[in-house]
């Protein structure tokens, strides 16, 4: 059994403005705080995921402030970070080879948003190999506008994409749960 | 602008089995020979993709009757078929250099399931460069138990998986739009 690296991905200032649309979870950031605080007691690896993109409109693009990572869960000195311009944090990084050499094979996996980004590392992680968790109340997403014009809500979307990754890509857990199993 | 290629996902006889629960979209198979047809007219790439498991419990092992691709979606001679044994098409396989070397920039991807290994085909598809559509009525997928306990539509998850793919990872089109389209 090799170690569980907590990965952290795209929270970032950007994601909160308003262009996004409304967002669940309010309480993700809170919950990230704790699990970065057990990682970070329990010295396990932590791998911080920041999304620099190069679409014209996009509110992560590297010269914004909207790029910067929220302040509550900044990678303090030592701790990895990756940064993609893509959806998947495994495609263009040295990601995959970073968790092998560190004898790296399950992540807990926290941030935003549930159906894009967090998703997408999901489903490549656990194809890859490693054994995935995906914690329920610290990632959160947004208000979507549907190709069938119905506008879907933030907390419908991110519940049936966690359903759709239950089981097949990943465990679903709550904070609370990953701390009592997290020793 | 390189050729489209209809990508046609694990249209399997074991997908049928009711140990998966109900499905949406009846007529999928039925739409998938429609732009079958029109992609062998037009002289088009098709790629067939094929799932072979490894779980011991699928009923898609290679030993199994289920393995088998449906009648009315088998590849005819001369078409290209890749065969996986996870989620997503690219890992594992030599998908993205056949497309590469076939100057294929980019795919109408069809097949099931919606949520599984048609998002993960879709999602990496598009961070990889290529322009992906996925087709509505041409895709499907199965009610699922959720994390929570909930019983969750075969219909709701199709709809709400593509609502997150679409204007990220591709466009949504119907069956019918890209038969209009691809002249």
């Amino acid at each position: 059994m090799g170690k569980t690296a907590l990965l952290v991905i795209d929270v970032q200032k950007g994601l909160d403005d308003p262009y996004h649309g409304k967002r669940n979870n309010p309480d993700a950031e809170s919950n990230m705080v704790l699990l970065l605080s057990k990682w970070r007691k329990l010295r396990l690896p932590i791998v911080h995921v920041k999304h620099s993109s190069v679409e014209p409109n996009s509110k992560l693009r590297p010269e914004l402030r909207g790029n910067e990572v929220k302040d509550e869960v900044k990678p303090l000195a030592g701790e990895k970070q990756f940064t993609k311009s893509v959806n998947s944090v495994f495609i263009g990084t040295g990601l995959e080879k970073h968790l092998r050499e560190h004898d790296i094979s399950s992540l807990v996996i926290v941030g935003l948003t549930t159906d894009h980004c967090v998703s997408a590392a999901t489903r490549m992680a656990s194809d890859l190999g490693f054994d995935v968790t995906v914690v329920s109340d610290a990632t959160a997403t947004h208000e979507r506008l549907g190709y069938d014009g119905v506008l879907y809500s933030a907390d419908d979307i991110h519940k049936i994409n966690l359903v759709s990754l239950n089981g097949e890509f990943c465990a679903v857990r709550s904070t609370r749960e990953v701390l009592k199993e997290i020793v």
